[in-house]
């Protein structure tokens, strides 16, 4: 049996559940989703698992294991970015799927409960909020998102009960820890480091942590032609000063990540000297206090670069997402059970959020990230191979295998 | 009699020839500009002279000197930017007549003639181009340019006709250099010179050359999370670089302003890193082989710095304007002149276009400049003192009678 390839035939497959247009685009409580759920409840039945979809409009398949047993959990999401790819999210959810199917085919039997999650919404493209089914286990669930609409007016309240969902249990989904064993989530890198070093899987360290700063650079203007070089205090000059400071302090530091990615100048015309640069500094790292550190230190070369630079500064952070660490003992056992397969597996962090970020408030979390061609996520273009697929499947039998209640 | 008070006065009286708005906002061939003509056809009579509009719009004010002598030319323009200051362009217009009028009213009498000219458009707001009466004297007006149409889709010729000139025969307007001996502008400063050095009168020494050139960074977009630093091709990472170095190399050269004054970048998304960087860079310098190479060390620092970045890098020159000198003689007869009144006037180039610019083309050239408050231009906020016009009308009554034919 070539898992691999069911794998990308499961996964064209579902592909189709989309609005028309390149690549795929599914969005959560949608006719595409409701397509996407049969399929999904065909593959769930195919591995042996009783299928229902929760309140939250995740859909579960479960096979029980002895009395009392505690379950592990193996979860992704079924949605998309608009024109996304076909492996995001979904290719978790058909590993899973197979990886216990193979188990049963080789008449494994575990010594606990083991459900397959299909989340409905991680992106957060169709609502201005995510991760509603994963926080609703973990307890984390806010009900005051309910509320919040569409671009089209629908509140998430109306999609969610016309769907089949209800509201008003969401709560009431919250797991019990003490029942639970912990959480495999498996996905594509969206990176370009499993690529580069020629591997086919990863063992993630952990999620990384988020900030956000808006960071401003205020001088003067005036008329590009008549006031002398000395005269000027050129925000975007020190704005370069800083942009450059960033990127190289960043490539110092192991884990972490430090990106401006958006930029806006005034008045940005050719003959003017830039008065303003507002920029956005977002840094990413898997331990909090190295990424306070870094946040510190761009602090401090704002304040000096502006100092000789003569223009103002100032940095204010708007956001922040605190990291999440994978289990010890899962990334051990991930390790172990990819030994066999995929010697080479490296551990690394994830610089991307998953369903695992709002998983780690109810039991121990683990990832496995599948290579993917020239690191490209969220686009059509998106792809892994079938034999990567094959070694995860493998690898992820061999783990629950190998688990211990 | 407080000559500079009576500029003042005048610069505000004409202040209301403008379309309702802060500031002051004239475009030429409109209603404001017909009623700004009616207060400058006073001026001008007042200080003994003919007045006439010729084909191109200018307002002519001539005053015979002995019979064959040649014509000295005291000009600027009458428009402004839209929401502009009372000052740029319509204070050379006043000063230059309030000399004439302080020369008769002195019982002086020069030998030979002289005219004031007010230019119809220097700002080139209305139409996208600009300079015509200048041109036509020169002998460089291009009738091709009587096509071009404003915002509501008036044409040039159509706006000039309507105005009293007269299309067909502005190319006949072109005058022998031989009889012309030479031409004065005075002008605010537009730039923070003079004020720093506490002074009212400026010098110009020529009119910087332009060259603008549109520069791009090529690297590659990627997840601001996934992407490791040391994987990265960050083309605002390279952009800033180069702007630093920019800034910095032009601070060692006399007499140049290089400005990277508008910038783009795509995909411009606070976790996405940069994928390309396009931005202006614009040299002025008051000697071309220096703003020459000016522009071949700035692409070779963008082929040194994209190699050490691993982007592309590319730098097209999209318009260039050659520099223009002021005549020598002229330079020292103001010297001369305002030595008297000013004798802290440092010599300095104008890094701004004039109608001088275009008048180089028919006779020696010659510009003051006034101190501007806080450098400031093309805003409402644009102010000169009624003490720093009056020395300005004492210089050029002083330069007026010294010159020789």
């Amino acid at each position: 049996m070539n898992w691999g390839q069911r794998a990308q035939d499961r996964l064209s497959d579902i592909a189709r559940c989309s609005v028309d247009g390149e690549g795929v685009t599914r969005f959560p409580f949608t006719s595409q989703h409701e397509a996407a759920l049969d399929a999904i409840r065909s593959w769930m039945s195919q591995a042996g698992l009783q299928v229902h979809m929760d309140a939250a409009g995740t859909l579960i398949g479960r096979k029980d294991g002895p009395e009392g047993a505690p379950t592990f959990l193996i979860g992704s999401h079924q949605d998309s970015v608009r024109n996304g790819g076909g492996y995001d999210g979904i290719m978790g959810v058909v590993l899973g799927c197979l990886a216990l199917e193979k188990l049963a085919a080789d008449g494994n039997e575990l010594p606990f409960s083991v459900e397959i999650l299909a989340f409905a919404d991680e992106e957060g493209v169709r609502f201005p909020t995510a991760l509603m089914g994963p926080r609703a286990l973990a307890g984390t669930f806010d009900p005051a998102v309910l509320a919040m609409t569409d671009s089209d007016g629908v509140s998430l309240r109306n999609a969610l009960a016309g769907f089949g969902g209800d509201p008003d249990r969401v709560a009431a989904l919250a797991r019990d820890p003490a029942k639970t064993l912990g959480y495999l989530e498996i996905h594509i890198e969206q990176g370009p480091v499993l690529e580069a070093q020629d591997t086919a899987l990863g063992i993630v360290t952990g999620i990384c942590g988020i900030e956000r700063n808006t960071v401003t650079f205020t001088g003067d203007t005036g008329h590009a032609g008549t006031v002398p070089m000395d005269s000027r205090r050129d925000a975007l000059v020190a704005a370069s000063d800083f942009i450059s400071a960033i990127h190289d302090a960043a490539k110092k530091v192991t884990d972490l990540r430090a990106t401006i990615g958006a930029l806006s100048l005034h008045p940005n015309v050719v003959n003017a000297i830039p008065r303003a640069v507002e920029l956005t500094l977002e840094i990413r790292a898997l331990n909090d206090t190295v990424r306070d550190d870094f946040a510190r230190l761009a602090r401090s070369l704002g304040d000096s670069i502006s100092d000789g630079r003569r223009v103002g500064f100032s940095m204010e952070r708007t956001y922040e997402q605190p990291a999440v660490q994978c289990n010890g003992d899962l990334i051990d056992a991930l390790s172990t059970a990819t030994g066999a397969i995929c010697p080479t597996a490296p551990r690394l962090p994830s610089g991307a959020t998953h369903d695992a970020s709002a998983m780690a408030d109810l039991c121990p979390i683990s990832m496995l990230f599948v290579r993917c061609e020239d690191g490209v996520s969220h686009k059509p273009e998106e792809f892994a191979a079938s034999d990567d697929m094959d070694a995860a499947i493998q690898s992820i039998a061999a783990f629950l295998v190998a688990l211990e209640v």
